[in-house]
């Protein structure tokens, strides 16, 4: 088996963490090199002992044997870089979303696919221990047939207004995880969509044109459902819980906290507040994620998310952003 | 003060319950008298020391000094009844729906208030000390202002097919007691609703014209949201839980266990199941709702719940199915 | 079957709990009379419509009819109570202890069992659902053979030092429902016991000879073994916990909460302190255990507990006074 | 600052953790050196880079530059391996126990107080999240004044009889981290100890001359006290909790589990088993200790547990085993 040669693309908060992991937890995968538009990244790079710190995405393909690249660069490069890589005959990792344009995603999935090299998305949810463990016992009948999956998902605090002006909206940047976390857990068909939304936490973000707060119906193809509800500020951190309930049971999961104690004295019982952040709460996930997609490429299988998980997510954020605007469901298939 | 004379029509379940609270636990309450079609209750009648057991509502409100009565008999009788007793000068409490027709509820309401009687409605849930405590907790301002109001609310089996005929459906029958619960928790307007449904649970519900699954979102006037999921049939029992989300915290409360015991072997930790079903779960709430009833009675204040709310709930519910019928939102407008 | 004629002794906290249970839960169940030194009781004698209200435990005897009675009345009383009742060919519910003499115990009981009468013992605990579902665990084998018992318990404040002065000291008045406890759960016979013990409380307890806080040892015949810990002041309320430890598992219940309310706010997490002291925690206990000496009477069966339970509970606590004052463990052989 | 370089000896378990730690979670720390007596370790060196690999301790300390030791080598190397590395100028982490003579042990303290140099003994639990967590509470005076610590501590099952023999007996291999517990949680001066055992878990253990489980009363010089339940042998994996109860509070932390998900079905709740073993549920805590060790010599601060911590517990294990031997409690006056 070949070693894995990868280069990574944007030094952020998660380039960072993918860099960290990458570097550290594997014997046959070199980190030959990083680009980041930022002249100070290349402290990070050397910090890692990467041989190679880049300004543009063109020369860390050009790097010598390289063979595989994770896209974690601002949103708006992801389908260019991934073209770019695909052309290159790199096996790419990429953060979600790929693209907020349908047209274009389906543009460049059509590249990956031609190029006949593997692509993963992001979608790093799926890998968290907590999520995970439902869709075993999903997947292994512990609840029979899915009926009802129940998903909050809330944020400690907004983005800058600058952020969200670009983010695409809520529903784009923000439900998207949730969305394919249905997906993902319920393992079924999504045909139609309901999304209310209001703006209950900052103004700023309304006068944005976005939302900061929302509930969501998805019905399933065999007219099973999922409700999604959203906040981008929770006080007391963020809310990351699931819940599924079939025709032979319930499984649900809470949020992680820093430790389990409880404290008892005369004004009550207290507790600490969950993990802050997600990445606080998805450290593991990132972590293991990441290792799948080195799995997967050694042992060359699918990957364990893929284009057409991208794809589907981001139809049902259109739809959901169609329904808010139009004050009624919309079925999936006005959009694909 | 008076003392407070009852008589109970219809000796069910619920009449039961309440026969058993009303006799046993007041001092200057008196059972005169209790009303059942069935001849056999005569011995429940006997076995509480109730002096009068009548076959007709009338006999019923003739008993000398009887100054209120607790009307517990089917749905169907409850319009009249109600009627009769404001008519003849008697206190009320009603089990909920006053009736299933908006139309003969206002008619009804009109003479309750025209007579100058007392009306509670049994919306038992608001007395259950869960429910009860979040509600506390809101109205102390513990989590600011509500946002997001989570209602589970499951059956641990469907009612016979023969029931669900005459029930007013889903939505007038189970959902009515969340409905009530999201006005009673948030203390806000109902302005929209939309329901999906579906029949998963028995085909034989469907054929009866009803559902057995559903996900309902209320929108308030202020644009914050509720949403309630229903089902059936859950087979682990009894599924009541609520959850409120705010601009300054979070509160939920879980279902009640028999105990709490917790059974770590070699295959798992392991615990019993929640309390089986209404009158176990509820058995509190049932006790608590009857004394706040003579309480209110006692001291001449304004009923815990009275036939507005049911006036609402029933809205409410009337819009939910006119939402299912649709697929599309429907304003409480279009109802009331 | 005959119908059980009842008479109380003594309306304090626990003989009114009584009182209520057996008046109002019972058809075939009669309180003929009640006994109480202060005439104020009659009051509430009148409340239930006992129709014989008596100052003195003869008159109760002379009740015309009567064949089971209740001793509530404080601890002094309990033996020559028991004593009279017995010869007086009375079945006996008598409140903990019996008597703080085993000298005394040993003569009760002979006499008890001369006359044939059967008499249970009000180790409330024993009814609690927490401890019961527990001991139908250890029974069905769940956690195979108990190897390890831990039981806390801890009151929410001290009882007067003028209490504390007539109580047998803490081994006696509280350590004694633990004690009963271990056996209860363990099925097992105590050989040994060690217990340390401290004034961590209150000065003023330990200048009545007596001590606050106490962590006992308790080993069983087969090696096995129980650890009690004690406190009279526990500023968060009662805290009544179990934990059984064997060879195939384990098993444990927590306290008793008002509600499960969770509140997350930017503070943390917090929730309501457990049920305030005995009367809230044991409230269905106590109703449970009338509950099984009328019926344990009627199909004349065997006690839940009886007076060798009160025997060994005794021994164990007077072995653990000795090993306080000795500093040494006290085998229970030199007790009894 | 200067860097830090240090050598690792023993590759077992724990020291693979160190190395793992050590190579890849500080920049300023360079592993130069392992040493291990198994050829085979040498590919482990090699995998994290490190420079020399040895076969003895000598030719460890002999590696150029460098300025300390971790010495995760068999126990009954410790003593040895911590005078050398003292008398070479070394600071040093040695895994606990240091040794299981309390006269070795005072004269290897006594050449590292003449030498100098830091040494850190690993009780890594004081570096547990959960532990940590309620010891800061503690010292935050969240409890008031502690009055009573309970320690649980079982082993998913026993190590090889082999192990048993050489190990010091339950209470200097296994109990002696919650010896350590107590002292740490509580803040106060062990007085005197009583300790019960029994063979229930494996005759053959009890024919090496130890015992399987335990229950071990500690009396603190302020007359508070702890207790520790110990078995070897836990069916449903480790089992690691603590409380502590004060005249202001009680706190108390539960086990760590894989996840958090509940699966209710008709037979009733269920969860996942906690983590498995030390290595599953002190990951963290192996981290965090290191990290500390290292801050601390980076800060020229005192060590977080050091050479008394290491004296108190073994003395307190000595009076466990005296006072198991002798039934009777010891005062740890006779130990030191």
């Amino acid at each position: 088996m070949r070693n894995i040669n990868i280069g990574i693309a944007g030094l952020g908060r998660i380039g960072k963490i993918h860099l960290k992991n990458l570097s550290r937890n594997f014997q046959d995968v070199n980190v030959l090199g990083v680009m980041d538009v930022l002249e100070g990244s290349r402290e990070i790079a050397k910090e890692f002992n990467v041989p190679n710190f880049v300004r543009t995405f063109d020369e860390l393909l050009a790097i010598e044997g390289l063979n595989a690249v994770a896209v974690c660069s601002p949103t708006n490069t992801h389908a260019d870089y991934v073209e770019k890589a695909a052309r290159a005959g790199m096996d790419i990792f990429c953060e979600k979303p790929l693209d907020l344009s349908l047209t274009r995603l389906v543009e460049v999935l059509k590249v990956v696919e031609e190029a006949g090299v593997k692509l993963m998305l992001g979608f790093n949810r799926r890998f968290d221990p907590e999520f995970k463990r439902i869709r075993e016992l999903v997947a292994a009948g512990a609840i029979g047939d899915p009926q009802i999956v129940k998903i909050t998902s809330r944020d400690p605090g907004p983005p800058p207004v600058s952020y969200i002006q670009v983010s695409g909206g809520l529903f784009l940047d923000m439900t998207i995880h949730d969305f394919d976390m249905a997906r993902y857990i319920s393992g079924k068909k999504v045909k139609e969509v309901f999304a209310k939304g209001a703006v209950l936490v900052d103004k700023a973000i309304g006068e944005a044109g976005d939302i900061d707060t929302a509930l969501i119906t998805i019905v399933f193809e065999d007219d099973t459902m999922a409700v999604i509800d959203n906040s981008r500020k929770a006080v007391y951190g963020y809310d990351q819980r699931l819940e599924v309930f079939g025709n032979k049971g319930m499984a649900r999961v809470d949020n992680n906290f820093p430790n389990t104690h409880e404290l008892y004295t005369e004004k009550g019982v207290s507790g600490d507040l969950p993990l802050y952040f997600f990445l606080e709460r998805y450290d593991v996930s990132y972590n293991q994620e990441i290792r799948e997609f080195i799995e997967a490429l050694r042992a060359g299988k699918d990957m364990p998310c893929g284009g057409v998980d991208g794809l589907m997510s981001l139809a049902i954020g259109l739809a959901a952003k169609k329904s808010l605007d139009g004050n009624r469901p919309v079925k999936l298939d006005e959009i694909l």
